[in-house]
């Protein structure tokens, strides 16, 4: 029997084959008896060498044992499923279907505190990090921005298999664990969840990831300087590229979560401010038929069977709105600009928060508003946003932001002055060099104390023909910018208002009336004086954290080079 | 000396000019006899006829009567303005360019009532009507959704020309108006603010509105049926085209102003009422690098060197926000459709109000927090809105939008059932036509009495590959649509994320891997179950008031024939 199977097994190619069923079989001097006994041939019927003989005896022998070996395993692995006191506590779960309605509570990871201590919980988080020590494993679960530490250990009610599951699993993947919330002595500094602990009794694996991540959510989070450096030398750094190829990864990370649920709280002060204000929210189209602003910067949209434009701003609309009578109106939104610019603060996709008002006799009423909304954002964020303030720091550290109440403003001549007697030289009608909006930024800290300041009364010639002229002189137009940390962040003006005045100031700017009619019919029928101005959503919460990068405050971010993810 | 002015004056072609010259002269007979005594040449130099002579003095008489005329206008006039007693208190307001800071307080229109009974204010509106009777002139001023009747007599400190003047301001133009309030004995039915009615003392036109309107305020106001036709027979009427055109004016009827101010609270109760329930505002990039849902219906931009699209929903980006942990994310922003619809109810760009959610181990508890969204939003329009929704309603008459609250939810073999009954034949796995969602609609109203309600579990095959199918029977899916008055508004799912099951189910519909690679790779690193849906912002807006087309619900609305405003 012994000896008509391993004539089976000599034969070379089926050697793998045949030790699986030979699980049982061990080899002896039998078998060497046997072998010697026969004339051995080839798979092609000639008789094979000595040498060919001893190569296949040797390879017989391994396979034998190779087949033993896998059958003690498999055998072994048997007994201790049969023998696994936890295996109804830990595995991976069945893909969920919406099968059944489990009147399970999870807690978030954010609630768990020493008030839970003693209690068992459920909670569902990634597996952010493990740790595994043959008898027990510490593992730490996320979600969202909170971590707090899980420990399982071999004891009366948990294998050792349990534990090297555990031990196992794949880090980002997402979990659901059950266990007991125990208060521990010494704070647990690499959680948010500092006083506490979870011992483990079951834990199961919803959705596995894969084993290797492009990119490790420990290395994305560590501190950056503003110049990109990391802050711990010699650590694996992870590049903004590489961050926004995987963008969804490096989204995990607790900066990131605290990033944009602040972003969101810009969007709902902005919003709720203006609401509280009387304005009413209007939704602008995106696709337009002429290119606004003169064409420049503009991407083009094949649209069934002739061309049309994505809008670079809703101001337009904005003020069609204004005409049309809803006197306040804001709008948050998709704008456009189809220019080449790879620099920190641009980007060709982003979020405008616009705003257009009628105002009675003078436009500093909307200067008023938007400088007051500005001042109730930045208080919000301050006051509901601290945590994430304070998780943002740990990776970007920066200066808290700082404003006045009411807002600083500052005229156009002063601003220069102070540039000039800083040393810089320009002329009081030039336009404000980005280099020199960042210096002006820092000397108006020095002086007053703020981040945050408006900057009213531009040279007319450096705004856009629709812009309204000083009444008193004609060098100066009614328009402003206002400044977070030295980077422009809104543009705005009184408009002008009246068609013939409109035409005469476009015609003086050199633009084809044919052009712009439509936009000059839009005050034919009267309309109200108004002013507004546009707020780049990104820039804000860029500047108000002190990013270095407005590409880290869009959640997927467009520029000239990056179209994905 | 007048000989020679004559002289002058019988020149063809300068009578005109001279006669502006001569507004003291008066013909006489002197004139003639001086005309006699001369031979007269003409402008080449050759004597002239005795008849062309004889036209010449007759134009030359009516010339000196017509200056003499325009000399005596000119001359009442500077009397009359001297002896106008109003004269400070009316007229063409300049510019408004930010001259001064006024205090004066400009009362709302829709804030005049009894209470301010023999008050004196200022309010600014638009000249909606007048009508002048020599010695008095009534007129209505309109301020958005608000009107208020206004009178000016000749009194004792209002003269003649005031009333004239004010007779005589183009519709639509802007005004300011002080006068006393009075209470009136009847009712101004024509005027929301019916109690109380303005003497005026003051009228200054602040914005001029041409005197030729492309269309009546009045004639876009007038009651509208289901079908288009007016309600009023022989009134004239606007039709949509016309409208939208024009749609600033248009934007200006009371009841435009009220759909868009009930269009704002529908998009604050979406976001407040999730904000509530722990959703993070998000937003998704328009531009995209391939086209989602297989490239069929998708706008091509140019993108620099090379081509991008315009995203036709937020889904991918939703779900990469659940695979980042964002757990409850929303986002409100346009989407693009470019399907050649032309129907009442589609439109080429949107506003979609998104929603996604990941969830603890059933789809359902996403239904329920949609559902209970949906019905926060049906009760806050109730309760804030009331008066716009009874506005609308005088012009487009609907009946009151109902619900139920919790939401209805009927499973999609009970809606194929019910159908059946009324005589549809259509098979339990078959998708329902807009004729038989209209039907529907109606019969859940006989039923239930809710014009709003969720259909659940639709049949596999007729939803998109990345569906959850049931996991008790793979004939149907974890999917759902909601409706509103019998027509879709909500369409939403459990979403595969699973990997590999995600390819399997691709590869069933037959499509190609590798364009949804990216996609797909979205689920490697762990992702939670989850689902969520897509609202049509306008058809909400539209459904709820009961308007016929939802254009009517779009500010600038973008169909494949319209691009304009």
């Amino acid at each position: 029997m012994i000896a008509r199977s391993l004539r089976r097994l000599v034969y070379a190619g089926q050697t793998q084959c045949a030790c699986k069923r030979l699980v049982n079989l061990k080899p002896s001097n039998n078998v060497q008896n046997t072998l010697r006994r026969f004339t051995v041939f080839d798979p092609d019927g000639k008789p094979m060498s000595k040498n060919a003989l001893k190569k296949q005896q040797k390879e017989a022998e391994k396979a034998a044992k190779k087949a033993q070996r896998l059958a003690e395993q498999n055998e072994a692995a048997k007994q201790a499923e049969a023998d696994d006191i936890s295996k109804d506590f830990y595995g991976d779960m069945k893909m969920i279907q919406s099968t059944e309605k489990l009147d399970r509570v999870l807690v978030p990871v954010g609630d768990i505190t020493s008030a839970s201590a003693e209690k068992d919980i459920w909670i569902r988080g990634r597996l952010h990090t493990s740790r595994g020590t043959g008898k027990q494993c510490f593992i730490v679960v996320r979600h969202q921005q909170w971590t707090v530490q899980g420990l399982v250990f071999v004891g009366e009610a948990i294998s050792k298999q349990m534990v090297k599951f555990c031990a196992n699993i794949t880090k980002e993947s997402i979990i659901d664990v059950f266990g007991v919330v125990k208060t521990v002595e010494q704070k647990i500094e690499s959680c948010t969840q500092s006083d506490v602990e979870i011992h483990i009794k079951k834990i199961f694996v919803v959705s596995k990831a894969a084993a290797q991540l492009p990119l490790q959510i420990e290395d994305a989070s560590r501190p950056e300087l503003e110049d990109g450096k990391l802050g711990e030398a010699g650590r694996a750094r992870v590049n903004l590229d590489t961050r926004l190829d995987n963008r969804i990864l490096d989204l995990r990370t607790t900066t990131k979560q605290a990033i944009f649920r602040l972003q969101a709280g810009v969007c709902r002060l902005f919003r709720e401010t203006l609401t509280n204000k009387g304005f009413c929210e209007i939704h602008s189209p995106k696709i337009i038929s002429a290119a606004s602003e003169g064409g420049a910067n503009v991407f083009t949209v094949s649209y069934f069977k002739r061309s049309a434009f994505l809008a670079q701003s809703p101001q337009l609309y904005k003020q069609m709105a204004i005409a049309a009578d809803f006197d306040k109106v804001f709008t948050t939104g998709a704008v456009f600009r189809a220019e080449d610019s790879n620099t920190h603060r641009h980007l060709t996709e982003f979020v405008g928060l616009d705003l257009e008002m009628a105002f009675r006799y003078h436009y500093h009423e909307v200067l008023q508003v938007i400088g007051d909304m500005f001042i109730a954002m930045f208080k919000g964020l301050r006051e509901n946003y601290q945590t994430e303030i304070q998780t943002v720091g740990r990776q970007y550290p920066a200066e808290p932001f700082k404003f006045l109440e009411p807002s600083l403003i500052l005229q156009y001549p002063e601003a220069v002055k102070m540039l000039n007697d800083a040393g810089v030289e320009m002329q009081d009608n030039e336009d404000l060099s980005t280099p020199n909006e960042k210096l002006l930024g820092r000397l108006v800290r020095q002086k007053y104390d703020t981040d945050y300041y408006i900057l009213d009364k531009y040279p007319l010639e450096v705004r856009p023909f629709y812009t309204m002229p000083d009444p008193e002189n004609p060098k100066w137009s009614n328009s402003y910018d206002m400044f977070m940390r030295g980077e422009e962040i809104l543009s705005g003006a009184q408009r002008i208002h009246d068609p013939e005045f409109l035409t005469e100031r476009a015609k003086a700017h050199g633009i084809d009336i044919k052009t712009i009619e439509a936009y000059i019919d839009s005050f034919r029928y009267g309309c109200p004086p108004h002013a507004g101005g546009g707020i780049g959503m990104e820039r804000v919460t860029m500047l108000y954290l002190g990013l270095h990068n407005v590409r880290s405050a869009s959640l997927f971010p467009r520029d000239p080079k990056r179209l994905t993810p």
